[in-house]
């Protein structure tokens, strides 16, 4: 018996990779990478569709400890923030320091039960209004991440400058990539990925 | 706006699709099959690892009330069962009645919610004589679908006869295949789903 890796990523619609064809998403293709590089791991996809740091908060422990035995190497990626800035009636659906204090909430849950965190932040959609509100969040999240000595990937600018992630988002809901954008978006965070499973 | 068909697929490690390297497992691949074939959709994939009868009828309902959207084409795929008849200390885990009093709670909850559920049966693992008691939970779990008036796709023959399954199962970790028995698999769901589908 090699190591047993158990992986819960818990969070919004693009962990759950609405718009890839392939139905893998980023998720899928960074599971995908580790077999591929003689890792292999269990991965649980918990990313539900328009949640947000509060909607998540509320949802993402019974969940996890459903799927993290004792006993195996038990790790929760987490990535969302686009359904916060999202705004509904011209006020977001979940304040900048409310969805910071839901971030900092989680990852207090999650160290006192001993599973390590990866954070993934928030992508781009195709509004820029929106995104100049999700690149504050991003670095809020970053913060908070920094505080509690847990790896937060960045990869909102790097994605607004992908021409194939903007091409996709625009042809496809508005918000969601197809699956080269995945592509894109799981190339970006392999290495810290990789990194990560290395700890 | 096209049909927003919500699917949770709900079950143990076969559906989580354990040991493919693709990451995929058959959900995956019948989520691929629908996009491929015009009808995208999102998939929630809720299989856990070891989970019986009752440790998935003691969670489903949350999870899934989670990310089926009222407004949407709600929908559910069930499959279990190995676990259940998988021997400890010389007894199954769940016995052959409670294992099917679980079922048949778990599709009354469904009904009362409105969600169409399609079910998959159990497949055969490197062990004969557990073969023979998933096959006859098999034969009482497809009892309890056409009591509910719900469509069972029983697998378990066409897999024990299947090479591929049962190399790779042996070759494996003795209770799931590689991505070529994967591929067997949603093939022979394949069929039945997409009638689902239409309904």
């Amino acid at each position: 018996m090699g190591r047993d890796l158990r992986i819960c990523l818990v969070g919004d619609s693009f962990v759950a990779g609405v718009g890839d064809a392939r139905c893998l998403g980023w998720a899928g293709r960074l599971g995908a990478l580790a077999h591929a590089e003689g890792l292999p791991l269990t991965a649980y996809n918990l990313g539900v569709r328009r949640q947000t740091s509060a909607d998540i908060l509320g949802r993402w422990l019974p969940e996890c400890e459903q799927r993290l035995t004792s006993g195996t190497d038990a790790r929760v990626v987490l990535s969302f923030g686009v359904n916060d800035s999202t705004h509904e009636d011209g006020v977001a659906r979940v304040a900048l320091e409310e969805s910071a204090a839901n971030l900092t909430k989680l990852l207090g849950q999650a160290a006192e039960r001993g599973w390590p965190v990866l954070m993934v932040g928030p992508p781009p959609v195709d509004d820029l209004a929106q995104n100049a509100r999700t690149a504050e969040l991003d670095a809020r999240f970053a913060e908070c991440c920094a505080n509690a000595g847990v790896p937060y990937v960045r990869v909102h600018r790097a994605l607004r400058e992908s021409a194939v992630w903007m091409r996709e988002v625009r042809a496809g809901d508005g918000a969601h990539p197809g699956a080269d954008g995945y592509d894109v978006l799981a190339e970006l965070i392999a290495p810290h990925w990789r990194e990560w499973l290395g700890r």
